[in-house]
């Protein structure tokens, strides 16, 4: 039972995903947070709230992996591999919720309030919408390849 | 192998799922078309389009768990069933995606412009939303549901 199959926990392309993950997550939160009054609109406090909660998970999660990469093999255990599908499971479509709140809030601010939105701003926002989607992206990818591994466990 | 598990297509469970997403996202389609000018925001012409899209799909998949009900069963084939995973799956990504963005928009919109906004039209968009966020909820059940069908073929 202790085929390779790349991309599940505890692999070198498993932490390469929660790293991105991280990086993503830290960066869609550093682009909303820094300097700028996000919690005048519920989208954007929402968006903060779940990348607030994203990025330890994926920290966490990227640990482990360096654990078992680097350091010491760890045994399978088909309750750990639950925990994490279910974990990323829920994270991954909160952030795709988020993701798409802050791009369709952004878009609209672009399009009717110039003052409610400075240049600069607003580059920012959909930066940080950007990051947003791409951390989906990998959390919703590391779901699907330790999803696949589950039958065989 | 013939052995029922409730929920999957051809099943009278499958065809309630089906038959509740055809309702709510049509309902959804007309509270947001119906008399408004919909086309002036992204978000809302993104809902449109994907409800436009989420409205067929289930009134086809609708009509065959009716014709498995009632008439005829059908042999179970694991392509057809891969198709109508992954159509519901990318189906449920896009209408959650539209849910939030016309969630977001709407409650932006009661927020800061009441001139752009009668409260009956936003209203109005409200329900479309949660009309939206329901019709998510039975095609990510419907996926789920299938998916674990498919390791036992």
């Amino acid at each position: 039972m202790m085929e390779q199959v790349p991309g599940t926990l505890g692999t070198s392309a498993s932490l390469a995903l929660h790293l991105g993950q991280t990086i993503f997550s830290s960066a869609s939160l550093l682009f909303m947070c820094l300097d700028v009054e996000f919690y005048s609109y519920t989208s954007f406090s929402y968006l903060v709230t779940v990348m607030g909660l994203v990025t330890p998970w994926s920290v966490s999660l990227a640990l482990v992996d360096a654990y078992s990469v680097f350091i010491k093999r760890l045994p399978r255990q088909p309750r750990v591999l639950l925990i994490v599908i279910v974990g990323d499971w829920a994270l991954s479509f909160l952030s795709l919720a988020a993701a798409c709140s802050t791009a369709s809030v952004t878009s609209l601010l672009v399009d009717v309030g110039k003052s409610n939105c400075p240049s600069k701003l607003c580059s920012r926002y959909q930066l940080s919408a950007a990051m947003a989607f791409l951390s989906w992206f990998l959390s919703f990818s590391s779901t699907l390849l330790n999803l696949w591994l589950l039958p065989s466990l």
